[in-house]
């Protein structure tokens, strides 16, 4: 298996440059200051290189397992969490009142990214943990916020998210678990599919939060209701109890993330799953909703991570890897033929943009929830919702694509399972598949984030790119840049009217465009990313404010961004057409000439 | 697992309109008139169906075993392969003379598309056996192809061919494996890795095609020699006798093509493997080179089989699951959603697109050998070798970019191993890495295939796709797609008077943009194609020569080839840049900042 280090140089750019980072600590009331900032990114990068990663690869291998009735992980993991635990990693992002550390929501990322570059299947139970503490917070009553909280946030507990049943998928309006008092208490029925963690060996209790329909409710998703269903049911004073009348049936036979439990779960097989209803009936799933936006930047976080992860693998093993010769006649390794060099510098700047993209979101996503001036805390939380798709699809989709090119830079190699390259290939897989397919964020981002609005929020969006293209007109030296990324807002520009357009008359020709549009749109986003680090890099550079063992690091982001402009921005522009030339030629082509 | 159907109407399709398949049949004095090779290719398509499809599931599930050092292959596939070899289908496209059927490339092409559709792991051993003919019907003496070749155009024998070593991958030149004559005889030592099919259990014989070095020979590609080593030695009279002192060590554990032994192998542990020479000394790379079109062809031909067999999984659940509604309300199938429908529709534009082309250059491959006129053959030939490259390499992507948006049609079912999406992915993975990685199948475009020859057969197939333009002129209803084909024609005519200009001075700069350069050449073919077969279905329509079952084929090409200009080919032109744009900037940034 392969070393894992956290790209620090990167991340400490992006927050140190794309993001306003002492604000942000004097928002959420951290009260760490940089320095201290400086030392959680080392000993997060400590912690996933030393304790996570050299688990991946057995996690890989040996999977977990289902033996009478019980989920055990594969060895080591369990250690692993305890230490995490221990370390307080788990609530990083969390209110210090809870018992986190409140820390701003980049620096979270970036450690988020360090566990799941390290290893994706791990982190998956501290993933779910975060959302199921989200919205306990929010939405659980006093009593529930007491008795559970602590214990998620401390990771004593961990949570799951039960949405998902064999007919009730994209379309999660059609669940059928059903909810019902009897003597004041709900009783749950139902079987849920996919439940990440739905049990395992790593924690004393696991809080599966469950969307059921309160018998009698209305169908389709208005009738959905959110309730707790802990594993082992937990006192007035917060103790343990009895086991809860639920199992797990099945253990999924993935492609990959093979160290992660995928459950099928069954609740009330007896005489109904106790269960805690949370907020009010019916209003289920506007509840998941509220968490929506954190847990697919999370998602998209994993593509940007296992890219990373890939990258590493990839670069290590060109700069070895002897064969053939250069054009001067001397052996070579595989990074010094051109065809393999452009490879990896494709990777190195589509992670460059997509962690940039991540990063400046998640501070977004600070000023919405704690920016003093409450239009800001819209403004951003305008923004957030606008790209939260695009995070979510477009760097799951060049997470997986990295991790490709990272298995053929292998050759023959990358196809044996010991040299690790196909599971980071088979791993990411699902990040452009769970949490809503790429496809529902792309339809998410026509209705919801463009049409549903009006396009206001787009609009600014494309006002701030082209502000990139005045700063830009002062370099020379980024001419390609410039050009580049201004034929990509042109046509993101022409893409967003006509989609706007076009949706208020006709909303299939207009999602018939929608995965193409949210491509064009990643890559241009991606490529506003890289001209502000690019501009950034420059004036530290000509202001010789870099410290002196930086200055490679700003050089080499002024070339990955130019790289970015001539090898990647151009696919932009070439997806306008495809975005819209709507759905008339494919509605005629009947079923049976498919 | 999923059923397959051999696409007969686009092989078909492609059969009648786009190939002179009266002409081929005549060249090859095969026998077998048109009625005869359809119903070839109704046969192929039952025993494609009905035998080789059931185990590719299992196969992949089982995979193949050393166990006592004996290789065992997964549960049905020995049965299949005896069938295969009663059924007369291992000797397709071999001479008469040999106990071959001589078809035409075009018609083997198709039967071994569904062969590698159907059961792409199993089908690796006649697509092996299918080289090791061609090597020696060209260049074994008259004793080796006496003894040798009638058991492997039967199928009684198979082979392999041994190139590749720890040290020596794409650099083939390092081999180090020695054979030293001994009292008139070659004994061999060496350890060969990734070898397909090294030993199995389905046939009686091995027939290993080893490169290796003479003892004493020069280092480097020009001291290798091609040997014949059998797992079982042949007498003069062509009996079996002894072992040779050959073994597997080793099975590897790979992404996917489980049912395929892919074996570490050792010659000449004790005192070494009795080989036999093959031609003469120092020629062993030139003999494999001459089979390289033909084995390159077929790997390309395994992205149009697994992408057909993706295709037919994808819209056989898009028609049937249901999930959410129609913009009117009504529950709506998969298909019914318009970002579902553009993805099949692009699917299976790119389908056509890479048949098609795969089996016009099989036409070209018959032409190169058998056309009356020397002149005629020597332009086929060019053909064929530019165009290899193309059709292998941008098959192979496209194959694995398909696989994966059958799995996300899938949705979270196409992780899970049952569903069997995920194998289609995990298989077709290798195909852009064996015989000759997609890399140096860009390489080889640039240097040998542009470079090599000035160009020349670069800017005849470019005056050919010239000529479409001229016949789409005619047509109103193929604007688009007319104008589209221009825009890709003119970026790969830049492109290539770009590279041809650059190589000749910078060959590092030209190699940068290889890739680009070879996928802006496999989009602007595939659109001629659909041109060519949207000019030729529109022909059959208004002359009503389309048989009324067939109307229906031809409109649908109709649509797919306009599907292809509006949705595929605006990438082509996207790619100028990034094929243009040279190696300075990847020389910019150090080893350190990679």
């Amino acid at each position: 298996m392969t070393a894992y280090n956290a790209p620090l140089a990167d991340m400490r750019f992006v927050l140190n440059e794309l993001v306003d980072l002492d604000r942000l600590a004097a928002l959420t009331g951290c009260g760490i200051d940089r320095g201290g900032l400086d030392h959680v990114l080392d000993e997060a990068g400590r912690f996933a290189a030393e304790v996570l990663a050299p688990l991946n690869g057995t996690g890989d291998a040996e999977g977990a397992r289902l033996a009478n009735g019980v989920v055990m992980t594969p060895n080591g993991f369990r250690k692993a969490y305890e230490a995490f635990v221990e370390g307080g990693w788990n609530g990083l992002s969390c209110p210090v009142e809870l018992g986190g550390s409140a820390l701003p929501r980049p620096v979270a990322m970036a450690v988020s990214e360090m566990w799941n570059a390290a290893n994706m299947a791990w982190s998956l139970c501290p993933l779910l943990t975060q959302s199921g503490i989200g919205l306990l917070e929010r939405h659980g009553n006093a009593d529930q916020r007491r008795r559970y909280l602590r214990n998620l946030v401390h990771g004593t507990w961990t949570a799951t998210m039960c949405l998902t049943e064999p007919q009730a998928g994209s379309d999660v309006g059609a669940v059928t678990t059903v909810a019902a008092r009897r003597d004041g208490v709900y009783r749950l029925r139902g079987r849920k599919i996919f439940i990440t963690y739905g049990d395992h060996d790593l924690a004393a209790n696991v809080v599966h939060l469950v969307l059921a329909r309160i018998e009698g409710a209305t169908p389709g998703p208005r009738g959905l209701s959110l309730f707790i269903v802990p594993k082992v049911l937990v006192g007035t004073n917060g103790s343990l109890g009895a086991h809860n009348d639920l199992r797990v049936t099945r253990l999924e036979r993935k492609l990959g993330i093979h160290g992660s439990p995928t459950c099928e779960m069954v609740f009330g097989e007896g005489e109904g799953a106790i269960a805690e209803l949370v907020g009010n009936a019916g209003d289920g799933l506007p509840y998941m909703f509220t968490m929506m936006n954190n847990a697919r930047l999370a998602v998209g976080l994993q593509g940007v991570a296992i890219a990373e992860r890939a990258y590493q693998q990839a670069r290590s093993y060109a700069l070895e890897r002897v064969q053939g010769r250069t054009p001067e006649g001397h052996p070579a390794r595989l990074a010094d033929h051109a065809d393999v060099r452009r490879t990896l510098l494709i990777m190195r700047a589509e992670i460059e943009a997509i962690r940039g993209l991540a990063y400046v979101v998640a501070e977004q996503a600070d000023l919405a929830r704690l920016a003093e001036d409450q239009d800001e805390r819209a403004r951003a939380l305008a923004v957030v919702d606008l790209l939260t798709p695009v995070v979510k699809a477009h760097a799951t989709d060049v997470g997986f694509e990295i991790a490709s090119r990272n298995l053929q830079i292998h050759g023959g190699a990358g196809y044996i399972e010991a040299t690790g390259a196909a599971q980071h290939l088979r791993d990411i897989r699902i990040a452009s598949i769970y949490e809503g397919t790429n496809g529902i964020q792309a339809q998410d981002l026509i209705r919801r984030k463009l049409a549903g609005q009006g396009g206001k929020t787009a609009q600014s969006f494309l006002a701030l790119l082209a502000q990139s293209d005045t700063d830009l007109a002062t370099v020379p030296e980024l001419a390609s840049l410039r050009q580049r990324l201004a034929e990509g807002v042109d046509a993101l520009g022409g893409a967003t009217r006509w989609m706007l357009a076009t949706a208020a008359r006709d909303m299939d020709s207009a999602l018939a465009g929608a995965s193409d549009y949210l491509r064009l749109f990643g890559l241009v986003a991606g490529g506003w990313v890289m001209a502000t680090a690019a501009m950034r890099a420059r004036y530290r550079l000509a202001a010789e404010t870099a410290a002196p063992q930086d200055r490679g690091v700003y050089q080499a982001k002024l070339i990955t961004a130019r790289i970015y402009a001539d090898r990647i921005l151009p696919q932009a522009a070439a997806l306008l057409g495809p975005a819209t030339s709507g759905a008339v030629l494919l509605r005629a082509i009947g079923d049976e000439q498919l």
